[in-house]
């Protein structure tokens, strides 16, 4: 694949993944019960929370949604979308996981590649950053647990998917490398949502209040 | 109004929105009757919040009260102010929200003025990010139901301010345009709040919990 | 001692500053029962919360994690040896708050001399952001209550060593200025928490709700 074409294959899945993202928050909202603005504005927020994160600590400034301001139309669009037909679904709640789980697949090795000229340790990082920020801002500003301390495997699959990715990279071309960290981190996730998969939780003792120890 | 005159009536009225910010950050403070240095903390982050953020995704750094810091000095007088006269007002709440709504109106074409250079589409979003992040900052580090999220219109004053200062701003002076826009903003947030006006809301179904979908 | 070796003790104090608060940060986790993975997350933006915001708004990007990605490494070391030592200490709690008083004694006045070239005021601001700012990370993402809320002196104990350090810079060499004013926030802290001390709160009033006054 030309170089061209890459970074225009990489556009159009960033552009995807903010509208999956974009879905997600619309989504909640409409469990909240918002109106149309809170609609966009959640949806707004969810889709480009992650990748306005990571461009902010990389320093690449203006973020992305200012230079490209499509990222924000499409947000509106979705969002908008998702308040006249979050009806159609059997389960609202069904299709939020499963999307946020595609966009976690795709932000998870397109945040690594964005950050590859900074050293593997930074890449997976931000690969991390990139695909659970949008979904804790979404949840935080929406009332919602955030998802990313609910009991199944979560930030574990956008790690896996951007550690995939970095290591595939560095055998195979990049295309076929940024496909194995989608595949293995959305693999993991939805293997996850199916059979309640979690990794061993920390659970010797339950919390104390500050009052229980004196303070 | 010449360049230099209109440059330094922005960067008044810009004080007055963070004053007006800080005032409400206070007197959310003050219902949780906090100490005099949570009010200026709290006073503060409300004041500076949006215009932080606004300044962080355009690249705009360091932000605006680090090279001008008589905004923090602003935050902690008005915050301190509010310390001591926060039982003056017959109804603290109703002030806040009276206030919060001023600030709305200034810095939806604030906003909007400071990312001009970046299109339309960009500064109407920076009006609404710039008009409603320090609220929301306030209200979720002070454990109040954001504001935003409330049912009268909010977010919606905030973007037909940015949008009635962008469309008068292609036909008027900038002066006129921006009063414009800061009076549109000002009259809806005031006619939604007084005669409880919401837009529709979606409401088709109650959500579910992980639980009652097999999550 | 050389520019060189001050430049070097600088950097180790902020490494183990970050330490101190991945600690916090993976403590909290072990309190919410998480996994591996959680306390790795929550531990590491805990550690380099406070300094990203204070990079971020002084325009010093990359961010210092994404420069020296040692920090990550750091911090998800200690939030791993959290992970299997946190049932060791007779109180998580306990250890919690005074690590979490350490790591403020260190960042407030690490924070305020990263930002010296911007005068007292913006110093002084900064102090105080680094300080905190991961302990409201951490409390706001774990669900507990913001440690800058809770009634002991807090923000006020990363304020005054800000200052005691600004004050001593201008007449001691930098080293005992650091000295001092890392030693005031952790007394100040340390007898805060001991003798339950607090400033006088803000309590003519309770807070009432929106329906209370008609709005």
């Amino acid at each position: 694949m030309s170089d061209g074409l890459f970074a225009s294959t990489l556009a159009a899945l960033d552009l995807l993944g903010v509208a999956v993202f974009a879905i997600t928050g619309a989504l909640v909202a409409s469990r909240k019960q918002m109106d149309a603005v809170g609609f966009v504005f959640l949806g707004t927020v969810t889709g480009i929370g992650g990748g306005t994160v990571r461009d902010l600590v990389l320093g690449a400034t203006p973020v992305f949604w200012v230079r490209e301001p499509a990222y924000l139309l499409v947000c509106a669009i979705c969002s908008i979308l998702v308040f006249f037909a979050a009806h159609v679904p059997r389960s609202r709640l069904v299709l939020l996981v499963w999307l946020d789980a595609v966009g976690l697949a795709l932000f998870c090795v397109l945040g690594a590649e964005k950050a590859l000229a900074h050293g593997a340790i930074v890449a997976a990082a931000m690969g991390v950053v990139t695909a659970v920020l949008g979904g804790i801002i979404r949840d935080i500003l929406g009332g919602e647990s955030p998802v990313i301390f609910r009991r199944e495997i979560y930030a574990t699959a956008a790690l896996l998917g951007a550690v995939v990715f970095l290591l595939a990279g560095s055998a195979l071309p990049r295309e076929p490398a940024l496909l194995a960290g989608f595949a293995a981190a959305l693999a993991l996730r939805a293997l996850a949502l199916r059979n309640r998969w979690s990794l061993p939780v920390y659970k010797p003792r339950e919390a104390r209040r500050p009052e229980d120890v004196g303070l």
